[in-house]
Order: C-alpha cells, then sequence, then structure tokens
C-alpha cells in the first residue's frame, strides 16, 4: 500500500486522519476516560476466564539509572537513593530500640522514563487536549486538573491481545528500525493468531526492538528510530474500539515518522483526537515467548497506573495473567 | 486475652515470637520471594474464578503533596512538577512542527510516602534480614542487592481477602487507635464473612482509620496511634500461610505498639523471619462498601510494585476485581 | 504616618507605585540585571575597603528537611540523601582499590525553600515581567529564558548595610508580626547606625522573626504572618537605588499584607517595576550581635547564587566580612 | 623527575604519603575544619586589600541538564522543573489576587554534579576519615553527622592565587589530559607570576581542560582521562599550609591515575590526611584571561558552599574580586 497522504504535509495529514477518527463529544463534555470508556465489566468478565494456568509476567522494564533516557527533554533515568540502609543498621547507627533496622528509600524520576502509560493531557493538537479542551485549562505547571492519571487509576484492567509483529513481521523475532506496521498487517496477525482484537481490548504490540536493545545495548532507543505503527493506523485504533495500545518501544509509532519532518503525529491523533491510552516501553518478551509456546495470545492483563495526582503520565507494572 | 509477654521487655518477646515463626531456609539460602512462595498458579486460577460482575476498584490513595508525611525519617509527600505544560502549548513556547503540543512531567518522592509494598529488605531483626542473610550485605547506600523489589515484580497477583475489622469490631465501621486486632478476631471475622483465610492468599485488613483521616485530616496518620495488628498475630501471619497482608494505615501494626517503649515489633518478626510482604496505607473504603452490600470479601487482587531496582519499598496501585 | 492607599484596592494601590517606581527601559530594552546595574567597580572597591578585621560571618540557614517549609505552593524543605556513606566503606562494601572509600549525596529541593535570592523572573504583574516584557516570552516550563539566575551569577558583591530594626524598633531585638517597618524607619535607622544606605548598597533588613522561630519553633515563618517591609517602602527602595534587599523573614514585606486581601504586592513592584532583586531568610542574627557590639553596620558582602540555569530562585549561602 | 613511587602499589604510596602528610589531631581531636584552621582573619584582611579595580568574577559553571555528568555511581547532571510559570501567569490560571502572578522552581541534583567542594567526609582511607575517625561514624546513611558541609559555611573567604598551568604548560593555554603536575612546576609558576602561595592561601590551578570541554564537548569529562595534579604534590599540598585548592577539572587530580590500577590516589591523601578542601569543576577560563592581561595572580575569593545540613561536597559559586 501507497502512503495515501502527502509526505510534505504532516499537518494536513493529520487534520484529515483527527476528522475521521474524533471522539469528541462521544462521551459527554465532561468525559476524562476517552477510550477506556469501551471497556466494561463484561469484557473483564471475559478477560477474567481467559486465566488457564495460571501463569503470571510483569510487562514492566526495571526503573533505574541504567535506563534508555539520555536527556532527551530533560527525560533523565530513574535517581534511587537511600534514607536508611542494612550497612547503617549492622554498624548500630539508627537509634531504633530492640534490635530493629530498617531501610528507607526516595526515587526522583520523569514519569515517562520507563514503563508507562500516556494520560489523555500528554499531547495536544493545536492546543487542543482530549474532547477538545483547550490545552490551557487543562494542563498546567500544577499538572493535569481535568484528565489527571489518577482519574483512570481503576481503568486498565481487561482483555488483552498480544500481536507480535516482531515474530510475524520480522527476522529473529525482531522489526527493523523505521518499519512501519500497517492496520492490515496487525488485522492479519490477530487472525493468524486466533486472537481477534475488538472492542474494550488491549493492544500490545511486540516489536522486537526492546529485546534487541537488550542485546545491544540502549543506543538511541528513547527517542531514535524504531519500528512500530504507522500513521496510518490511526483508523484501527479508532474503528476496532480497543481500549488502549501498549508495545515495546519508546513511542508506539514508527521512528522517523512517515513524513518528512514530524514528530510524533500519530500521538496527535490518537491522544486528543481518539482520546486512546498509548502504553509505552513495555516489556513484551517473556510474555511473547510463552504465546509462541502455547499458541494463546489474549489474556487477562492489569496494568494499573500508579495515580500521582495531575500527572499527564505514569509508571505501571503492568500484570498478564494466562 | 492478657497479653502474653512481659511488656517491659520487647526484645524478648520478638526473639520469642521470631523462633517460633521463622521461615528461613524454608525455600533454600537463595530465597528472595518469601511467603510469595506460598501463591502458586492454582491460586491466580481460583482468583480469577471469583470474578463474577467484573467490577473493579483502585485500592490507591493518591500520590500527591496533599499527603499524610510530615517529615519522620526524611519522609515527605510526592512532589510532582511539569516538565511541560499545556499553558506552553497554547502559548506557542515548545517549538514542535505540524501543531504538535505536550506534557511532561517529573516526581520525587520517598517510596514509602503512599499506598506501598514494603520490601523484605525493609526491615532488620539484630542486623539480620530475611532469610538470615547479615544487613549490610543485602541493603547498602546502592540499594537491596539481593531482595530489591524488582525480584518479586510479578508476585502479588492472586486471592485476596477483605477482612473488615473496622466493620465488624469497631463503631460507625471504624475501630479507634490502639485498638489491637487478634488473631482471634481475623479468624472470627473471616468466618463470619464466609471467606476463609489460607495459605498463598492475600490479606487485606481494614481498620477505618482512613475513612477519619479522609473526614477529619491527616493529623498524625503517618505514625501517630493507629488500629492495628496486634503483635500475637505474628503466629496466624505464619501459621496461615498468607502471601501478604496489608492495611489501610500507615503501618499495619497497632500504635502505639503494646510494649512499654517499642518500634513495630511486629514488623521485626515478620519481614526478616516469616519473609512476609507488609501493604501499608491502602484505601479499602470502596471496595469494603461493596463487600458489605454483596456479600462477597474474597476476590482477585493484582498489586503491582513498581519495579525500581533495588528498592525496599515501593509505590503500588492495587487492583481488586469482583 | 496613615497608610496612604485605599486598603480595598490594591490593585490601583500598586499601578500607582508602579508607575512612580518603574525603570522599565532605564537600562535598554535588553537588560537583564535591573538594579544590579547600579553596583559597580567603584562600589566594590568601597566594600572591599571596609574589611577591617577580616572576621567572616555567613548569613545562611541551614538548608534541611527540619526547615521551615510547610507544603504551599508544593515548596517543601530539601531531602538530602546519600548515594555512598561511611558505612558502606566500613562495611567493605565499595568495590574501590586500595582501601580508598567514599561518600557522595543528592539533595531535591525547591529553588526558593531557604535562604535564597529571588531572580527577575519571580514575579509579574499583570502578565508582565521586569523591563515590561510579556511573562509568557519569560518563563514557560522550561524555565527563565531571559532572566534566569545564572545572568547575575557575578552580581551580588558588594558594600552591604545592616538595617537592624529588630533592635532599633523592637523589644529584645524583635519586632512583632504584622509591623510594617516604614521608608522613614529604615532612613533614621541608617542615620543612627553612622551608615547610610544609597545607590548600589544592599540593604540587608533584619526584624528578629528569624530568632523568635529559632527559639519557639517555625510555626508559621513560611507564609504567616511576620513583620517586614511596608507597601509603602516601594520608593524608598526605588529612590535609594539600592542594589537589593534582603531580610531575614520568609517574603521581605509585611504580613499580613496591608491590605484588605492582598499577596506580596511589594513584590509585584519591587521585581517587575523596579527589577530590584529580594534576598530572603536569611539568618541576619550573629551579624546583628556583632554590629550592635562593634557599631559599623556596613561592610563587604558575597552573596553569589547557585547558577542553575533558568532559575527565577536560587540558594544563597551570602558571607559577610568585617 | 622520576615517579618515586611502585606504579604496581598504590596501596603503599599512599600510606607512605600519608604518614608524611598527616595532620591527624593537629588541631584537636574535635576539629572539623581541616586546612581552613590555615586562613585566618589577618589572611582575610590581606585579600580585601587586593581589591584594586573592583572587577569581578563567578567562576562556576552553569548548572543545568547539559552538563557533564554521565551517571557514574549515580550522578547525574542537575533537573530544574518549574512549579509555575510565566505562561501559568500570562493564562490567568493561577488564581492570586490583584494581577500579581509568579514563578517558582526545583531542583534535584547530585551535590558533585558541577562547581562545587568536596567536604572533609568525602573521602575515606582503610575506613578513616579525616583526623583519624572511623568512616562508620561520620558518614551514614542520614549524612555527615562530624563534618558536614554546613560546619564550614563561612570558611572559604580569603586570598586565592591562580596557578594557570594550562598557559605556562600548555599549548593554547591547554594541557592535555594525562598531563600530571608537579610540584615544582608549581612552585615556579607561582615565582614567575610573581603570586607566591603560602599559609592560609587558597590555590586555583587552571588546566584548561574546561576550554577544550567548552570547545569540543563534554565527552567525558566526567571522570574521564584528564590533566590535574600529581599524586607526588600531596605533599606541596601540605607543606605550603594551602587552606584548600580547586582546579577546572572534574577532579583535580590526573587522571589516569600514575598507577597501573588505581582510583583517586591524591583524594586519599589529601582529604582524611591532610584534611584539605578540594574544588572541581571550577570555570577559571574568564578569570584565567583577565590575569594574563594585568599580571595579578592574587585576589580575594569568596567561595560559599550551600550548607546542606550532613553533606559531603556541595555547589557553590566562588567569586573572585581583583
Amino acid at each position: 500500500m501507497t502512503f495515501p497522504f502527502d509526505r510534505a504535509d504532516p499537518e494536513s495529514a493529520v487534520a484529515e486522519m483527527a476528522a475521521r477518527c474524533s471522539n469528541w463529544g462521544r462521551w459527554g463534555e465532561h468525559d476524562v476516560r476517552g477510550t477506556l470508556n469501551h471497556l466494561d465489566e463484561a469484557k473483564r468478565r471475559e478477560a477474567a476466564a481467559l486465566v488457564r494456568r495460571g501463569a503470571v509476567f510483569s510487562l514492566a522494564q526495571r526503573f533505574d539509572v541504567d535506563g534508555p533516557q539520555r536527556g532527551w527533554r530533560r527525560r533523565t533515568n530513574p535517581v534511587h537513593t537511600m534514607l536508611d540502609t542494612g550497612t547503617d543498621a549492622a554498624a548500630g547507627k539508627q537509634g531504633f530500640p530492640h534490635g530493629i533496622g530498617g531501610a528507607d528509600d526516595v526515587v526522583s524520576m520523569p514519569l515517562q522514563c520507563s514503563t508507562q502509560w500516556d494520560g489523555l493531557g500528554h499531547i495536544f493538537d493545536h492546543a487542543k487536549a482530549w474532547n477538545g479542551r483547550p490545552a490551557e485549562e487543562v494542563v498546567t505547571a500544577a499538572g493535569d486538573h481535568v484528565t489527571g492519571i489518577e482519574t483512570v487509576a481503576d481503568g486498565f484492567t481487561g482483555r488483552a491481545v498480544l500481536l507480535d509483529a516482531g515474530r510475524a513481521l520480522g527476522t529473529g523475532g525482531e522489526l527493523p528500525d523505521g518499519y512501519a506496521i500497517t492496520a492490515q498487517e496487525l488485522t492479519e496477525i490477530a487472525e493468524r493468531q486466533g486472537s481477534p482484537v475488538g472492542r474494550g481490548d488491549i493492544a500490545l504490540v511486540r516489536t522486537g526492538q526492546l529485546a534487541r536493545a537488550r542485546r545491544d545495548g540502549w543506543g538511541t532507543y528513547a527517542g531514535g528510530p524504531a519500528p512500530g505503527l504507522s500513521f496510518t493506523t490511526a483508523e484501527w485504533l479508532h474503528g476496532t474500539e480497543i481500549a488502549a495500545v501498549a508495545t515495546d518501544t519508546w513511542g508506539v509509532e514508527v521512528r522517523p515518522n512517515e513524513f518528512d519532518d514530524a514528530f510524533q503525529p500519530l500521538h496527535q491523533v490518537a491522544i486528543p483526537h481518539i482520546g486512546l491510552f498509548l502504553g509505552e516501553m513495555w516489556d513484551l518478551d517473556a510474555l511473547a515467548a510463552d504465546c509462541a509456546e502455547d499458541g494463546q495470545h489474549a489474556f487477562l492483563l492489569t496494568a494499573a497506573p500508579i495515580p500521582i495526582t495531575g500527572a499527564v503520565g505514569a509508571p505501571v507494572n503492568p500484570i498478564a495473567v494466562k
């Protein structure tokens, strides 16, 4: 399929796609849940019923200073420091009674430094946030007053489907950087796996890039070239009525983006217009290996963000149960 | 029941209880999972089967600067700041192409400032950590090298039982500060509710203190007087073979502690000797109201800590599904 | 003297005072130094010549978690944590060769949590920053692009005069909270001390409130009632052509402010209109005792802010030499 | 001069040099000021008298996320975020009365990320800190209880001498990485400049490496190869009775160190044994250009660390006045 947009004009492409995919007003003017509205109790019952073996998978990367961040837009890796230590306890330096000792710690980190959900206040299109709200009414220096991640603290439990694009389309389970996954490919993968993706599902798209970074070093994992969703998948993201989508890459969409000079145009449609939650830097490798082995690509997922008040993104330790 | 220990001698009481409840070596010398070893795939299947309605509850408090911390041992409330804002986007100050704008943020917080799990490196008894390891071999200023929370990132999904001590034993659903809940009371509550607590279960004990703090202000919620587990429940915590226990209070156990001069003696038995994970500052109120209404006190719980490498505690957004 | 403004109309009072005191354009449209333009090499020579004994005084409070902040506008006290410790070195846990060991540390703090300078980007009047610039052109979420504190890193060395209002006007060296110090009082104190205040000088006004807080506890030192400069001193601050002014209080000006419903109206004139640098939470007590003893109230001051790029305020350890 | 130590045995070399240079007990068993004891009121009078023109120089680098740190031992660059912004003020989002608006900010940073002083608790020799104290008695996870930087908040004002080794010994004003500056060279430079270095002085040694990093990029400035003081200068540092020494490099001493396998052996002598304060990452270039022009290499220096309680190092904005 040829790319149906003028690569020199991302602004028009975004506008056209936004018009096709907009969910503004669909759930009322006060809505803060976006596509999580697709995920209902019936879907959660369906998800729980997928648990057969009781096998469990954490889909989070480790959060530490050896992570992928390189300072782009002041995103650093987490800094974890101790307030009390075992060495102090052993040296008798803590002043507690009856032999008790303790260790305590602190973290300082960008909320999007590692495995995370983008909140609906994370991206704007021409200064419009989700549901058409003016960006300045939503996110000030005091945080996101409307769609802060705490408003969807309970939203990410349901049926998830792993779409292993790395295995289906790549070499050695990995897609090359710059590979733009299309809607047709996503549909075919789901069909071939026997796990259709539909309303209220959470789609997990594995590209294999994290496996490569794990093997070869982070390099430019945080922000550089990557396989990912084509801009053209916006209609699939909208039309399938999925509740959320997550990938094993820094930014969900293919990098470089498919326009001459662009920055994350799919985000610009997906978050403010579709109201879709994007998960980034998920570790799908162990889960994918298991799915390849047992052929079951649908499972129960609980991916609960830490509800930091007013956050436009949030760390998460997603748990899949099969 | 009279308190079976000399209130002037917590050190001996801890030693005696530790001897009775020790799990050291039970799962091999290299074990890092402690009582999570009780929670197996069968238990997770059982848990998933408890999902009837698909109703979902987040058991996390909000993480923000208006939290309960008052600086004790340098524990502050989270500070959330923005790296980019909607007002900046609206003012055209971001320099992105084709009308895309963004917001980004950072948090700095003690890992035990709000809803959290204590890791196994959090507490020592006479400089011994879980499984008998020397504290100084486990937690240095570089973090917990052995039992860091990342080692149990996938550990907290299973069957949980709400033991609503506030409703069962209190007034208006709340126990007074200083109320020491006994093992017998816990057993009776479980029986009355028709939800026995056994091997591999996660026990959630609601005292009602958080409801009171929500109504009356934080006061000394972080570290002051509180209802909670009696020191004497150590044997129940050990004997039931539960995987973990969490409460709606700052410190799980009753405060003031039941000795003349003591600091968290139940922690000193539970964490290093039993290898038990303690959850603190959970918000059990909405879940408890639902359980009171439908009479179902057992449910699927996923309480996945953010896997900060080497952390001795970790923020969590626990999700219950009924 | 009666207060010459309508206490019900701070907005008009600010406008009138701003018109009288404006320095906009005085040093060209690109100016970022404001009243530091008054402080020249001759003044620094004069200041150095004041050094007679070589006695030195640090005018900084200690920066730690036991400071005055109570969370107002997310201002917390500094959190200082260790990356490496002596206990770790002693326990042989650091992995360095030939017996070397080390300790290292981190701080997380609001830039205005303790002894500090307000930068020129700290306060706006009707969205106008210093020199008439639009606030949104000056300070975004990426910091102060124009008047960041780094632009005046070398600016605060000169002759300073201690105006000990606490001793001159108070009881036991302390003024009561709510005491509004007038321009006439400042002039009289300077005269009585024999240390006139004029062009390029840095005025240090001691109220005694810090001494009280040190004795009685912080209470509402950070933001509550305090002695301080009357709104009416704006003309004195402007007319004397001082380079900067600092006090031993949280906010320089008297609190409650002298209007029915107001917030720091003197700031609103002094920073954006006069271009004046305000120092807050300085510890003037030891210096003041010395000045009371030797009668010398003028001295060399070096008060160099940490040049954090884009900061609108900055911690400082001011050093007086007599 | 041949290197008078066995390059394969840094441990013995350190021991021998420590024995020759030890100041333990010199100022009593409770001393916390080390070589600052050499800097007295007479020296400060002498320093003030050096001010001729009133010219002022800030010797600090800018503190920001674009700094040299690359994560070594969790040292990151400073992260500066805003709590309030001008864009918010302009958008009317701050809720203040009478048209006042404000900006406020926060920093999170390692204390040794940029221009700084090493405190006496920063380095140990075989677990001994300054004055022979056991390291574990001095620095725990709660900080430096004995020699925290706040104890010398007023200590760094005096006569400083710039020793421009870059200009004297290098090419284009810069020494190559790995160049070990000797005591003889330091003495000759001082003599040639006509500015002898003696008791109580602060020596500023410029290598030119920062100028190179400014031109070519940070590269491995933080921890990599560098020109610097030879290990053999320990006796000069001790014998001259200087109060402190600072350089324009990350770590004062030459890198790689002059032993086959070593890490900062001069630190191991200078800090715990001599009790000497080391300044690192100072920006001496503008000052050096001025000194080269006017031939005056001695001046008044005020280099006051931010007194963070218990800190083993501290940011500083050093101010030279000529």
